[in-house]
């Protein structure tokens, strides 16, 4: 589902390409209709004939050779690489940035419509469902049956809560869709901005970020714990995944059905990880890698690349638990081989 | 001293034998009257003849064949190694999940009494004390004499505040006692759940949390910083203490009379910290282990195993700081030995 | 600009040596007028010839030496290594400690003017600017044009905020001065206490934290992130810094323009970041180091002594990214030896 249109104002229906050129300084090496209209920015997955992507690293040239984007913002050395015929290629030097400014082109957030009231007019709150004398709930928010929404938490403009969930005290909730029979902890934050800059001369761009946060049913996400939203498409945190306090979701990310993360874990940007993992404390997954469904993850374990589904793994960077255990024996018979030497 | 009738309510006096195999499915191997009465859950160690404790982990056995407990939920191949004749054992596949199922039949949060007025009319505010007004202060609160709360500070039903304390702004105080002179920063989150789920079946059974945090005087706790209420007895943070921010403290941990933890720090569950103890910024420390008193842990480890009274740990898995100084300096031998045939 | 007047009530005009000797019980080894006046305390690097500063460890006696400090709390080692002749010794066993008592002997933080407004009548809102009606803004706040406070946000007394900034909510604001176009995210913490203490016979004595934050331009603050505020001078992000979710910035940190920080990381007191440097998410830094401009920091790096300009690193402790590589490379190398020793 696309809840990009609750959440943002569409400034324009569509740019034609020309406009696009101007707007980013970006160059053409095919023969084109310069009047052609473009209607939305997409990712290279999710994008059609009609639709804007970009390419932001070379790393990713295979999804754009299997992109059906219409147009595809472009490094000139990339662009040499692009087998796909049918994709208008856009020359840039720096395509993230030239893709930032369509972006904000199309885009910009509603603004907050703050009324006198703490319970804004035009929410809507369900039977049974109690709100705390000083917790804020913004315009045309919808809140389930038989919810306690806690002294000063934060609902925003335009998100939706099902039944039965607790939303604690001084969590804020915005760009979001939550499911039913979630408990949201004390100071958990879910929706702000997810952190994309476009770095350019000197100076890191803001990218608007257009996607939300969904959140299954049954869901628990911890004390003080962050969820950002989706750059382009969204955060999602599937059914039952208990999450505990000050963990970080980064944009894009995915965390499976009924996955358990420890305390103080930092998930970057556009990680995956599949059902029913578990995390342990104090853990980092870099972006954009997979975890497969039923890994475990040890405590303080920094994971640079994907894992398979069942591996257990430890250490930073992490290997299979085994061979950390191993690893740390051998150093040790390492130091103590040192320390006979010594006497 | 026992807060939980504070902060729960007890749905019934007693359970008999009979209903716990009901609810839990557990088997007898002894012969017992199905009517006798068990009248509350407990941990192993603190258990009476009339109260129903569990063994999660046969690491844990020999607490089993030390307790007093009347009643323990275990799983069969344990409850062979039982030489504790006076205890009745319930066999249970999951003895976990059954005693979350116990604690949810005698047990549940007592409902909040939010009333029209940010500050409770049943609250007691001591003299020279002073309120922002912003702030939530819930039913049957009792602050001490020459206290501030600050804005949007929110302190919950029950809760009881020593003289002369700051509760700074945004911070969350629940199921709590805090001595007296104890300032609590900007969004520190006290007393929510502490993270536990038995999982059974793919679902993942949250386990109520029956205790409290109890804090001593003197205490300073960081902003953002957590501290989770303990499961079945409290956590604890005893007099003197000074946590800095961003720190993640689980249930029932304990951390010892003057102890410093610096910021981003991670205590694992029912870990137990001793006195005097220096913790540097950026640590983990597993769960269920104790650090000695005086013990100081370097920044940036991870101490995965107790640490004796005045060691001085590092790295991680952490270890003597000599030696951990001594295996960085091997390592970058071995690597310019390798530079040097490199080239 | 000294803004230390505008947060802070200083008590007296100056002490007398006299007074400060019998506040401290710190003795003389010069001959010295004992009605001198000292009018403020200060760092080595910033006193005059009428302040009085402190030398807290060994590894600063250079700067002790090489300061225009008039009077100077230090151990009595450290004292005989001491050739600058200009500066009156005040021989005291815990100089830090020492420190301390005098600085509270000048001044203590001004008490909040709460009043029955959410928006203190003494507040100044430029115009287009707007605040949301759960939002809390203290006594002499200044805020620019065109900005937004969203709910529960809290801005305290004598803050100054700049034009286009947004405030988001939950956030907490105290003793700080923050530019232009800045964006403080959801639950952002900024100006609450360094942690700074001077431990001495099994007390914590806290240290009063006389600086203040300093943001610039075009900076933006993740949510829940935690900025302390400096000890003695400023915690300083210049202009156009961008800071990720729950990063912890200790007192006296200094993060330079176009610098961006990930998520999770944490910085420790008194660490100068330089220009445009990247550290990415979960780092840590540890205190009173440099970082070079443009350097880059591997995420889950921790970094323990100074990094040169553009130099890349990584691992923990850090080391240049292509010896970490390496040394990763040779430590499998000698774990797959053991594994084929074992078949």
């Amino acid at each position: 589902m696309n809840y990009r249109l609750k959440f943002f104002d569409k400034k324009v229906e569509f740019l034609t390409l020309a406009q696009i050129l101007e707007i980013t300084g970006a160059s053409l090496v095919q023969e084109v209709d310069l009047q052609e209209k473009i209607y939305d920015v997409a990712t290279l997955h999710s994008a059609n004939k009609n639709e804007i992507s970009f390419l932001s690293a070379a790393q990713y040239l295979q999804k754009a050779n299997e992109s059906n984007a219409g147009f595809c913002l472009i490094d000139a050395v990339s662009a040499s690489k692009i087998v796909q015929k049918n994709m208008v290629l856009l020359i840039n030097k720096n395509p993230y940035c030239a893709y930032s400014q369509i972006a904000a082109a199309f885009y910009q957030e509603k603004k907050p419509k703050f009324s006198r009231n703490f319970i804004h007019e035009s929410a809507q709150i369900g039977e049974g469902s109690i709100v705390a004398p000083t917790a804020y709930i913004g315009a045309s928010v919808v809140i389930g049956k038989n919810c306690v929404i806690h002294p000063n938490a934060v609902i925003y403009d335009n998100c939706e809560i099902g039944d039965n969930c607790i939303i604690n005290a001084s969590s804020v909730i915005s760009f979001a869709k939550i499911g039913k029979n979630c408990i949201i902890h004390n100071g958990a934050k879910i929706g702000q901005d997810g952190f994309g800059f476009a770095h350019n001369n000197g100076v890191n761009n803001k990218i608007i970020q257009l996607g939300i946060v969904e959140i299954g049913n049954d869901v628990e996400i911890g004390a003080n714990t962050c969820i950002d939203r989706g750059a382009i498409e969204n955060t999602k945190i599937f059914d039952g995944v208990k999450i505990d306090n000050l963990v970080q979701i980064a944009h894009n990310v995915e965390i499976g059905q009924g996955s358990v993360l420890a305390g103080c874990s930092a998930i970057a940007g556009s990680a995956k990880i599949g059902r029913f993992v578990q995390i342990g404390g104090a853990c980092s997954i870099n972006g954009h890698i997979t975890i497969g469904d039923g890994a475990k993850i040890a405590g303080m374990s920094g994971v640079v690349r994907d894992v398979e589904p069942m591996q257990v793994v430890a250490g930073m960077p992490a290997i299979a638990i085994r061979d950390w255990h191993k690893m740390n024996a051998k150093l040790i018979a390492m130091l103590k081989g040192d320390k006979k030497n010594d006497s």
